[in-house]
């Protein structure tokens, strides 16, 4: 999406011909930083301290990193290695490996000389394919956009609320809970997005709110708590965000506090709707409150909070007492009972089994 | 309540006898500050600049810098002065203007010679009174804590989730939604504490933490997002919040976010309380969201984040993009519907009109 006047993947190859070029994501919403990786150890790094974040960023930032380790060494330990090496790097991210898995079975049965330009035409392949399942995903989140635009007077915007960043930061181009936001923005349609903070990593404040000020998109900061008195006061209308997990049943695992946000929008008749690639369907759960390990991350998290100080430096600054404990769960399930629809990119389906299953028959 | 090893309120008159000593709440929980107010000059500065912040605080600040008027000058045109000048400080707190009321009501009928005495004695007896009030709700509240105790094994701590600060720290000693907590604890009752953080001023973590970890009851910091994941869990047995403003049909305004840890706690079958003085029921408000105006407060509390630095000042940081804009709704409305009781002065309260009618019939 845009950045200013200019328009920007969040991943793409350099001029040479073997480097990529990323935006260091570490640094915003204060400084926007293009940075080059030139080797393998440069993309591991970038994964691991993540400088690149989401899991389809993160996907194809592991297969550019295989391409580029094939320049060197395309024999089948070396292979093995860059596959072993990307893959400590974040070793839950399913993405990760996926994207790792799809490169080796692409080069495997190659022979050695072919292998590196192979790389980088798959991982060029990987990426267009996730721009273009996010614009799947966005196409038919946009069909639910213009319903509500069409019940509204002219010029009156279509008010949408999202929590974190499921956005084209997390992608290589225009995220999933917000495809549909820039193709509403792309069609005209007048939008405003309520962007919630998401304490306590505050990649809403940090990120989504610099993707919409990026791209020109109208929206607003609000705290995680403020969501609710909007919806009471027909503030919302209607609710969109992404996932990290999906179960067959349609409960929906995303960044912590997404469950009190569809709290919300139940209890004041607000469509809440969930963006998501199929990938990221686990057909082998299905209640998600009661199977789906939630990840406890360090209560530091919550005590040090990142930002800017007048004077242009940024630090991390305490909170709280030095004496108080901080527990950090960082995703919560909303059931499916909660979710209006799932926004897939074969279209929007009922967030039950039966609804998932139309969709996807394949997995009937 | 307890700093560490000794006793502390809020407000107490100082060793000259004239003084009051306070705590000046805007450095914790960074720094514990004890500072003498001297003259009506310095009160108006310290509630007009909350260094002391709380409506029975405030009520009794401005009691004593009434008294400290008194002193220099009982003339009737110094009273009427003296209660401009004090209301001026924070307009729309109802607790100041019924406490300038109160003193101006008993020292009005009185010689100008006994008005100064009679002033400290009256402010003293607001103070004292503030903290019965919160003992009497402690007591109700706690007899619903011994309950949940009952229930459990021994030694199992009752989990008690509290939003914003509702505490000792806002009265003058004991706190309303506290007080049951503390009480607890005297009794030797296991409790332990979830403590919302409270975006976007975080008196959660900077107050209701700095409370628990000086009077040393177990508490562990959490997110305003975590609380809906929390309860999903059975990790909470109970919620009790205070109020800024209860209807006559027991609607609730509280701090922004309240209504969200209701909802969840309704969906997951956790009682929900709330805990009030009766002066802070409007019983000239029946419908809540509806008619109660919801301030709006600078978008700046939302970007800026105030903490503690590694070399330990106490700085803001700005935590979102300098071209977006915040909104920053302070409170909002818990229909009754979703308050499982009331606990108030008198005994604990179905949240409804006729629940209300029956503890306050004078009101009927």
């Amino acid at each position: 999406m845009n950045v200013g006047e200019r328009h920007f993947r969040t991943i793409w190859l350099a001029g040479d011909g073997r480097s990529v070029e990323i935006i260091d994501q570490r640094w915003l919403p204060h400084e926007f930083r293009v940075v080059t990786l030139k080797t393998v150890d440069e993309i591991a790094t970038a994964i691991r301290d993540m400088w690149v974040r989401g899991a389809p960023l993160i996907g194809v930032t592991a297969a550019y990193g295989v391409a580029m380790h094939m320049l060197d060494d395309a024999s089948d330990a070396a292979l093995d290695n860059v596959w072993s090496h990307l893959h400590e790097t974040r070793p839950t991210a399913i993405n990760l490996r996926w994207a790792l898995d799809e490169m080796a079975r692409t080069l495997k049965p190659l022979p050695i000389e072919e292998r590196a330009a192979a790389a980088y035409a798959r991982a060029a392949e990987i990426a267009d394919e996730d721009v273009e399942l996010n614009r799947a995903i966005g196409r038919h989140g946009l069909t639910l956009i213009r319903q509500i635009a069409a019940s509204k007077k002219p010029n009156e915007p279509v008010n949408i609320l999202t929590h974190c960043n499921a956005g084209w930061l997390a992608t290589v181009d225009y995220g999933t809970a917000t495809a549909p936001i820039y193709l509403a923005a792309e069609e005209g349609i007048p939008v405003h997005v309520y962007v919630d903070e998401t304490r306590p990593r505050n990649q809403g404040a940090q990120l989504t709110a610099w993707e919409m000020a990026g791209h020109g998109v109208p929206h607003t900061l609000v705290v995680d708590n403020a969501g609710g008195h909007l919806m009471q006061h027909g503030m919302v209308d209607m609710v969109i965000v992404g996932t990290d997990r999906t179960t067959a049943q349609g409960d929906v695992c995303n960044k912590i506090g997404t469950y009190l946000k569809a709290l919300a929008a139940r209890d004041n008749a607000i469509p809440f709707y969930v963006a998501l690639p199929s990938p990221t369907i686990d057909w082998t759960v299905g209640d998600g409150v009661k199977e789906i390990p939630i990840e406890e991350r360090s209560g530091d998290e919550v005590s040090l909070v990142w930002g800017k100080t007048a004077a242009g430096d940024v630090v991390q600054v305490r909170i709280s007492p030095d004496a108080t404990p901080a527990a950090n769960p960082a995703f919560d399930v909303t059931p499916a009972r909660l979710v209006t629809g799932l926004i897939t990119e074969r279209g929007v389906a009922e967030a039950s089994a039966e609804g998932l299953k139309a969709l996807f028959p394949e997995r009937a």
